[in-house]
């Protein structure tokens, strides 16, 4: 089992090293529980247990592509830590906007301090990201500290954008499947890019192949989000634990969907009906197997998927252990066997 | 007119400086004119024109600090930059947390575009102050950039942690003026008190010389947020272009009112009434008068910023022009004269 190998190898440290981060915060009253409850430290009255919160998907393949790029995996433990605690940032404030009042199996921290509180603590948490990176400053050089941070800075834009272009699709008639992409590089891919630019670049020194592991980590980001649109459809929901065709209930513009109202005059017609019921789900789904959806949302996912493997090649030169179980990872993500 | 002269060497620059920042973000449709209408740029429709936003304090006073620690003030525009677009994001979501519908003059981001959006703007925004800071790597050292990244990370978690303590404090029955002098020094003082380190350590490169300025900075913004306090009760209406005794009428817990509340049980009391009108204002501020809440809050403010002045002696060796304009400006934020 690679990932409970890796995890085994990672994720003590990492956990050891955010928590380091987030206990070096100053302190106050509440403030305390509302900086470690996201992260499945305390409960909501500040009182310490361990909550699962997540995978740890994105510190894991920055450490595995520290390793692959030649480096110790120690060195990248900052930047590991900064994109975990970004993401948690990014669920925190997601959740307000999204009205969401669960987040792995617990109320959302809105849900429970209320949206005031909440966009106060994703501040700080956002904050931690950026110590935790610049601890960088202690395990390398101040040149590759000060490269990280400016990638840093671009992520987090890319990640705003996203989430912008996501906002604003919900109201907007059309999208075209680029506008869709270019959103998805954004929201999802572009910190898994940074966490594959991080890993390489603190391992190598190298701008030139830091920028391959760019390249797979975009790629390879796009290729799981369209995946996972896959799933929202066609999904056994057995695996998927959600119910059969979710993203078609809710109208999710996902990319099979965008592909199928461009197609597909009478999909836009169902797409208006309201109310939007079972059987209009089950219409809608029989019209995108018509037009070939499936087909091009899975030949989508494939390209993404071949130009994030190339980039991975054109970055390894000779293949260490590594250099494998980065291989065969992005295998495991694409497959999302785990 | 030191602050009209200080703002016409500083402001020109600073302003095209901050507009190459904000305009090197990644760009979307909708998305530029978030991020430019906070600052006065444009208009909610993303049509160029100029709306003041604020006085742009902090980045004078970082800048002037600069030349008063004997440096080129040109070098610490970046971070210059940095605080103003930081000051600008935490504007956005206080806002939002506050219900506030108006700031400067023009309806909130969060009026025009709803919450989640200004939410996203803000998160956005706050990116966008790291990308300008990040920029000292252009003009200082790779040690004095980093040591800058640190000096404003542990500002955003003080900025957060102070508006925690703020936002608790209204539903807290009683609060220490200790704890809310602990709650200035982060939601007011912490950006102040940062922005004379960084512009001291830019221009000196002097880790010692720049903790002086620190000092300077911290007890000279809780000495403006008294005075505040002092305005928000006695403050004459013409002046202060608000209400008399605004801040009673608010039932805001300044520092006179916490005070008055650990002396006076009939002030208390008076605060307890529901409702709460113009006769019970009066008696209110008759009450923090007889007590000698005035005084005392007065007597408040002058200790901080004598702290304020010995810090800054402490950190003048010799006297500049710079240094000179540097006291006088304290002298005028002290007085709130223009």
């Amino acid at each position: 089992m690679l990932v409970a190998e890796l995890a085994q190898r990672y994720l003590p440290p990492l956990d050891a090293f955010m928590r380091d981060v987030v206990e070096s915060a100053p302190t106050a009253p509440g403030f305390d529980t509302l900086l470690r409850y996201p992260f499945g430290w305390v409960d909501a009255n500040g009182q310490p247990y361990h909550h699962p919160t997540g995978k740890r998907i994105r510190p894991i393949l920055l450490l595995l592509c520290a390793e692959a790029a030649g480096g110790d995996w120690h060195s990248a433990l900052p930047a590991a830590a900064a994109v975990e605690i970004l993401h948690n940032f990014s669920l925190i404030h997601d959740d307000i906007q999204d009205d969401s009042e669960i987040r792995h199996n617990r109320p959302t921290v809105w849900k429970i301090w209320g949206r005031a509180n909440a966009i106060n603590a994703g501040d700080a948490i956002f904050a931690l990201a950026y110590s935790a990176l610049s601890r960088l400053n202690a395990t390398t050089s101040p040149e590759i500290a000060l490269a990280c941070w400016q990638i840093f800075n671009l992520t987090n834009l890319e990640l705003t954008r996203g989430q912008h272009l996501d906002m604003r699709f919900e109201s907007q008639a059309s999208v075209t499947t680029d506008a869709y992409i270019s959103m998805v590089s954004g929201k999802t891919a572009a910190l898994v890019s940074a966490s594959a630019q991080m890993g390489a670049l603190i391992a190598s020194g190298s701008t030139e192949k830091a920028a391959h592991f760019a390249r797979y980590g975009l790629n390879l980001g796009i290729a799981f989000q369209i995946h996972d649109d896959i799933l929202g459809i066609w999904g056994n929901p057995d695996v998927t634990g959600k119910s059969a065709a979710t993203d078609i209930l809710s109208r999710k513009k996902s990319l099979p969907v965008l592909y199928g109202l461009a197609q597909s005059p009478t999909l836009n017609a169902v797409y208006q009906r309201n109310p939007f019921q079972a059987a209009d789900v089950d219409e809608a789904v029989r019209l995108l197997d018509t037009i070939g959806a499936h087909e091009y949302t899975r030949q989508s996912e494939a390209a993404y998927f071949q130009q994030a493997l190339d980039a991975l090649h054109a970055a390894l030169n000779g293949r260490s252990q590594a250099a494998n179980d980065l291989l065969r990872l992005s295998d495991l993500l694409f497959e999302r066997s785990f």
